[in-house]
């Protein structure tokens, strides 16, 4: 007798950017690329923000993107095994208190590290030419020759080594710079010529040319980059966040350009987004504001995502511990 | 019996910026990375803007800087059997009539790879992430989520395979594009998937999704991308210019950047320079425009140059031919 075959439900948010929809021809596609794990798969049913998921959930084993409303999951979805958030960063559901035991949950990782490359590259460059400025220069007519040393041979201290600091890694290496890794344990990793603990956070920051932001919003990393801390790097040094706006202490760090005691910063995130139209930062001197498109795919997020998704589903119908899974106490 | 010490002067322009300037210190640093070289080098004056070029021509074998006054050399400069040019252009120096006959004329050519590398690695990113369009909004205080998608793949047609083309295909292999080379002849090179001719350019032209410009200005690549030329790409292309600014004709180009028919150009030179402030260049939409920055380290310029120098002096002492000749009937 051939097994039970999986009810998928797809539940999408229409506030979020047209690239993270996932819409039947996406799923179509990727059932075409992985054929014979799709035949494992039933009925599958596509929503917006709840519209048809009371009649759904009730029978849905598996569900991709996290519903707006989670109360009482375990009543509404007594079936539900495995739970897929579409997006890396899951600190806009944390504490996950909602999340029923024994349900698995994962997220996006995976999907981000190669635009996370490129624009770490990008970044690096940004810094180092002084492309702030230069902009600025443009801006108002004006030709100044700002010189710039070659990139070689700096250093860039990346926090967090998951998919988005393990692209900004490669970025650094392909480029020529030393890599200190900062992580949890200091467990090495090829692309980094060292890796130390947060608790030497202090110590390397000192040698940085470049800081980079790579690590989830926890309670912990909640202003890992404070006021203290961007004093202990070298006015020369420039910051890039591609984590959470709330990792780093931001006030801190617009006094620091706006007096000249950092070189530079790239943000590809900030706190609120959208960033209000009076924000002080969108005039802050020798930074670059991106309006967090530095690690999606715009073409192919979706078609990258679901065939990280089916790779779990071989996982999952082989028994195997599943992929990129949110520990509930860390948070990420 | 020792053979007769050579008589070198270093000739500097006040004019250009301070990165190119040979002082002293950096003679003597260069020295003592080429001891035994040096050792066959007897008299090193300097001068500046010609304030000692008729009391040091006399009795000098070799010259580092293109003096102003080139009229009579050969009556002025005797001795002289070898002129440096410390740029990699000498199109502000062309034709070559001025130059005697026996006179070895070399440019700086390889001092400018890395940086060149360095600046392509962020032109391409610059115009795949739509940076112009993003400053703009930074500028208006605007947050749109302007996403892009993956560099991976694309196709990047470089004109020229100098120093600074060639520092442009590194670039574009490293992030994984695809490299076709244009140059004078179809010779293979390791950064291009394909080497065609100028002959062939109006065919490949249309397959990229970056344009490049690395040639030196001569008579033969004065309007190279020509308006026609320019609408044999595609409307998603974005153009690069490295090389001069007479190499492409500006006003097609604003005129299809203004029109939407081209997506962005990234333009370090132009013409003139500095670039007059009611240049309607400055306010072209997807246009980014640094001052002529590009390929000159500016920290380590004039070491790398002295280099250069030494390793073709240990080829002239040899009676070898040297490297980075210039070639009176091409102009490069």
């Amino acid at each position: 007798m051939a097994a039970k075959k999986l009810r998928v439900h797809i539940e999408n948010t229409r506030n979020k950017a047209g690239i993270f929809h996932t819409l039947p021809a996406h799923w179509a596609a990727a059932c075409a690329r992985h054929r014979a794990l799709a035949r494992r798969i039933g009925e599958v049913s596509f929503g917006w923000d709840g519209d048809v998921l009371e009649s759904t959930l009730g029978d849905a084993d598996l569900v991709i993107g996290v519903p707006a409303r989670r109360d009482d999951l375990a009543v509404r979805a007594p079936r539900l095994r495995w739970l897929h958030a579409t997006s890396a960063g899951v600190d806009g559901v944390l504490p996950l208190d909602w999340l029923p035991r024994g349900v698995i949950f994962t997220n996006n990782s995976g999907a981000h590290g190669r635009k996370a490359e490129q624009y770490m590259t990008m970044a690096y460059n940004l810094l180092n030419s002084r492309m702030a400025a230069i902009m600025a220069n443009q801006h108002r007519h004006h030709w100044e020759a700002l010189f710039s040393p070659s990139l070689t041979g700096k250093t860039a201290v990346i926090v967090g080594l998951g998919d988005l600091g393990e692209g900004a890694a490669r970025a650094a290496k392909k480029l020529g710079l030393k890599v200190i890794g900062v992580r949890r344990s200091a467990q090495k990793n090829r692309y980094a010529d060292r890796v130390v603990t947060y608790r030497q956070l202090d110590r390397v920051l000192p040698q940085a040319d470049f800081v980079v932001l790579a690590v989830p919003l926890t309670a912990e990393t909640r202003g890992l980059l404070s006021a203290a801390r961007l004093d202990l790097l070298k006015p020369s040094a420039g910051v890039v966040n591609i984590a959470r706006g709330p990792v780093a202490d931001y006030g801190a760090l617009e006094d620091r350009l706006r007096r000249g005691r950092l070189a530079g910063a790239v943000l590809d995130v900030v706190d609120p987004e959208p960033l209000p139209p009076d924000a002080s930062l969108w005039t802050t001197p020798n930074l670059i504001i991106t309006p967090h498109i530095s690690c999606d795919d715009g073409e192919h997020y979706i078609d990258i995502s679901l065939d990280l998704w089916f790779e779990n589903l071989a996982r999952f119908l082989a028994g195997k511990p599943l992929r990129r899974r949110i520990d509930p106490q860390l948070g990420y």
